[in-house]
């Protein structure tokens, strides 16, 4: 029997004190789509996002990620990975049918950095009604509807202060994710890693970051948009809705294109970005960056990142 | 033992009467770089094109494209191809490593179309020289140094008079390719098919076009740029250095932003292209178009390429 | 005393025989900001536009423009144009302040081709209410609140059948028009005219059409764009609100970047448009264009305007 | 008689120490066109400039301004402008035509702040040889030849450390300038001023700034791009040249996006911009910001100029 394998990145499920002010940003300034909203869930997804959602927001005491969704290639997948985990030794607790609205049997578990992650095959793709419905047929919604209007999910960043080695270890060999871009301090360890199931150069990135409250952290969650200058009319909308926010800069680790904003309800960062590279080549050797490379790989230009204290807050990732 | 896999589209061997024309329009006008100039055939790539390269071109009577060249996913899946295409009699030609520089050991072998493939895994990953290196480690050339710039080899559309049906079943049952979107005529039959083995939409077209002048025909090879603007920018190149052009206009089929330009030495068509989306999902139904839907499959909005002269030249395939 | 000069257009006064699908078209998709509603007229106009109003609509039986009004440079200036038009035999009409809202004393006329125009100095600039105004200091509302959201209204297209070159001479001997750039047919006749008074390449462009059913037309209002993408954007947005349009081109004469679609309320045409250039210079050579060279004046690239059966619908300029 | 008039901004004298250096800065990087190079002075314009020059380049001990140039509505405000000025005390030394290549007889004089400035009429337009024409008959050269290519000339931002408030009065009253923003102290003196004798929010910039080595200083000159996305461009170009550079950002006042670059040859900064708002009001009340509105009036987004050493840099205007 075949290796399990991952298709792509699916949804994180957010949790917001003020879910009001969470609904406010996500669909009325990024843009998204609600899909459902039942027992107390908002499921949320981008115009040319196929499935039922890439994000749900819900209610509670904290800001903080419950877990990072993903869809596996095959439906007997869900169950191979639960299999192959368990001989890890990992805990995984299956999760019936339509607990998650639009989401088939999953099984969640943690990393080593302690971050949930969810595995599910079976994902609903639900039909548009008919005012909001695109006229082409390769496209959920009509773009442009409200907002910034990203096509459709991209990436999540979660920082760990513990298992940091274990973890990469982890990402690629019990879940298949090929490293594409790295960063290593100056004892060889790795400290930054950009990863993928998929020809981007990430769909997630894992960070080491020492410092940290808690050990597991979610950074950021990331939508894609078609064009730098939509990034640039996205800045003047949050500038418009008094939010603020990194950028417009360029990273050199993956050439994306950014924007970092703070729901204001949940505390969760959101990256606005375009750009970046397709990496079909099958003997990709990842791009390492030391130390000394880092103001590069940060920011090939524009406004950074680095030394700003909007960089340094990241949300629970329970 | 697995099913052997392409990776991505690797190249297209072009075949010129006028050499210098091409390499003008290739080079100048196109912006590509030439990474080798050996026994008359020029290796050229785009600017963040990872492998040696992704255009050949050679000086000959007539223009024409040999072959259109693929790399598979391992290394012994070039000799599983061979086995599995031989089992179903198909001819298949072994092409010692070295024949074409920069390439391993190939196979060659003709669709039912009557177009011919390149199989090869091991192709040479160039250095570049230090004044034409970006400064990026994850981008082989500085971009913009000449001409339109685009960013990587996208995709090829190919016609033919033959063997329709035949052919879509070769592509998608011998050699992987998944069907994204199609078209049918009155009577169901697929006409048009956008196929691909990545998450692009298309890596390669294949058209039904019964009034060609012979069977096997390419009708484009496509490079894609980054920002729609890129190509409002080579419209203006394009025609400050008195070349034709159909577009700019959006596809309704794949949502690509394009222009189609024809190189003045061989007659190729070259499709400059942004826009359009990516399919991660493993169960990706193929998006039907009729032919009443024609004029939207066709053209979401913009400079049409229907009932264009231009459209119709394709060169031949041999 | 010195000659009275017009500083800058202001506004159309069009009349629709279905309001509420005009107030959809203006409102909702090309995204203009309602200043005011008094006795059945609306006051639209677009985020950065400092007066108080660029565009009327009112009900009426047909879809025609009223009149199209121009700002002077002085206060004093209405009257001497008043008393220099009528020295020349044009008959006056003075229309007290307050008759369209927002403008003060203002006098009305015909040009030698039929269209009415109105001179006036004072015009209100109303303030913005908090959560529609801009936080910059120098730009009345958020820009991209709904629909297009273009900039600012830039210019009116007029065709006329009849004293053509009579209105040439009147448009630059009378209100002071600068041509920027022309048309002659092989007798050397001017028949298509792009004039100024400001450094924008026409605030008017007047045509001559002989076919027309009525001698004064309307051929199409325009307002302007930051950037190309805006434009590329603003055809995704007519396409998704099942509009019909021409475009994306450049034409030569101007080199403007344009969509042309039409209210489907009063069938008046609207340009969206960017691009184009600045003329600074005082003793700027209008730029001749002949009948030979129409192809390139009408199009650099794109889809043209030409041959088109919406390119010929015009709405009457009583 | 009526009042001379100045009709545009007309180009900086630049004196580099390493005239290499700014020669392929100016042109390879930024992609000026030479139009003459005589006398060891080089004339360049950008693609879109119709007059012979609006940067000169020669070498000398020290980076810094000659004087700045600005074109006359009329020949004869040239003479009229000298009068006005030695009336008012100013030594004004009359420049024979020809002195500088392209240009009449001239007049030059020293603002209260130190800063000459140079008045002229007569400017010639060069014809372009074929290969570098514009198929265009409103544009000199074919865009985006060579490196940025902006399409022209835009503003000079000057500073001084003396008689600030009578150079204010000195701009608008003897010169004609509209003031168009300005920022104003605690005490309710203009210490920042951007002034037009155009549509455009500023053709100067005029900045008290107490601390600076000499009086009168040359902060920027600016070049103007028709689109967001070629400032985007242009900051991959720079970066991928070597040069440091601020931006990409886009300031309050005057809503231009910009990137500011240096000169390596002269230490001369150069503004990269677009975007921006045109005033075409002849009641134009200028727009007041105080220090409170400093962070706003300096940067609606993006990286910032303040605070950092690259923006104190200045060179000295003679």
């Amino acid at each position: 029997m075949s290796k399990p394998e991952l298709a792509k990145l699916g949804y994180v499920a957010l949790v917001t004190p003020d879910l009001d002010k969470s609904l406010w940003f996500f669909k009325e300034v990024i843009g998204l789509e609600e899909t459902a909203n039942q027992n107390g869930v908002h499921y949320l997804r981008a115009y040319g996002d196929f499935g039922h959602h890439t994000l749900t927001l819900e209610k509670g005491e904290s800001g903080h990620a419950k877990y990072v969704g993903w869809r596996t290639k095959k439906r007997e997948d869900v169950q191979l990975f639960k299999e192959a985990l368990e001989l890890k030794g990992v805990d995984v607790e299956t999760v019936p049918a339509g607990t998650t609205k639009g989401i088939g049997e999953a099984i969640r578990f943690q990393l080593p950095s302690g971050h949930s992650f969810e595995l599910y095959y079976d994902m609903e793709k639900p039909a548009v009604e008919a005012h909001r419905r695109s006229v082409l047929k390769n496209q959920p919604y009509k773009a442009w509807a409200k907002g910034i209007s990203p096509r459709r999910f991209d990436h999540v960043n979660i920082h760990s202060t513990i298992n940091v080695q274990e973890t990469y270890d982890f990402l690629m060999e019990q879940l298949g994710f090929n490293m594409r871009e790295y960063v290593v301090d100056d004892d060889g360890n790795t400290i930054a890693g950009w990863m993928s199931v998929t020809p981007l150069v990430h769909d997630v990135a894992f960070i080491a970051k020492p410092t940290l409250p808690t050990p597991a952290r979610l950074h950021h969650l990331s939508y894609w948009s078609d064009d730098s200058q939509d990034i640039l009319r996205a800045a003047d909308i949050l500038k418009e809705n008094g939010l603020q926010f990194i950028g417009p800069g360029k990273h050199g680790v993956s050439q994306a294109l950014y924007l970092y904003v703070m729901d204001p309800g949940s505390g969760c960062r959101v990256e606005l970005f375009t750009g970046g590279y397709l990496i079909f080549e099958p003997d990709w050797e990842p791009v390492k960056w030391t130390l000394d490379e880092r103001a590069l790989s940060n920011t090939y230009w524009g406004d950074t990142v680095q030394d700003k204290e909007l960089n340094n807050i990241t949300i629970e990732a329970k």
